[in-house]
């Protein structure tokens, strides 16, 4: 498993997400990597990321799949063009949906797994699903439809 | 417009989520009342909370849009049964679904306005639909599916 993270390969300017920046001190440095045709990411959720006491904030884990997929939509669009990450042009995307499914309550002391696979790649839209992962259990599964970054938004 | 928040009138034992809880101190404070028949909910996003620089982190709109959506929630059953906020016994919803679709990208350094509205309420599921406008332009819209809390996630 290569372990530089999607997110490392971003160019310094795309880098300060808030879920997965590297630049953003705040943010929840959310990294993710190759694990054959899946992609995955760790995270340990801090205490105050609570929704109840014991148990994960929803916001959080929209967030997780939501950084993961977007980092895994990249990924996948290198793949499909046979390019190392972090070559150019650069292959940022944005999130254009997002749909998350809270199966059962998450567990906030134990390291949630999120893995996803990339669906649908074409050259400006990817789709990616994914799940959540506490103790064995999928407790979310989520569903993003990923865009190349517009214009607009470009820095 | 009434100006106590509907998450002010939750139990303490309810009032620690990330996104909207007055006890946790590292949380959102995401404060929603009524507008009529929608409710509404202002929020300042801070400039760490981008995605891309100038722009919001859809990560946080996700969960702007969940806990506005699961308030609305638990406001809209009080109303249907005709009860005070805050009176037992307490209908207090967590998030079965979310959906948001990321219109345009939504400006980071002005207040944010979500806009809510029950559109199916039965005694244990509320459904939900929110926009989020920024500058007078909607750039996301939301739909959550909340339930009334189960009593595995009870304190």
């Amino acid at each position: 498993m290569n372990t530089k993270a999607f997110q490392d390969y971003y160019p310094d300017s795309y880098s300060h997400c808030y879920g997965c920046g590297r630049l953003n001190d705040h943010g929840l440095h959310i990294q993710s990597v190759w694990d054959g045709d899946e992609s995955v990411a760790l995270f340990e959720p801090q205490p105050y990321h609570m929704a109840i006491p014991g148990f994960v904030y929803g916001g959080l884990l929209a967030s997780l799949i939501d950084c993961h997929c977007v980092g895994t939509a990249s990924a996948a669009a290198y793949r499909a063009e046979a390019r190392d990450m972090g070559t150019e042009p650069v292959l940022r995307f944005v999130t254009a949906s997002l749909q998350v499914d809270y199966l059962k309550p998450t567990p906030i002391d134990v390291t949630l797994e999120v893995r996803a696979k990339a669906i649908e790649v074409a050259s400006r839209k990817v789709v990616v699903e994914a799940r959540v992962i506490a103790v064995s259990e999928v407790c979310a599964i989520g569903r993003v439809v990923a865009v190349l970054l517009p214009k607009s938004m470009m820095p």
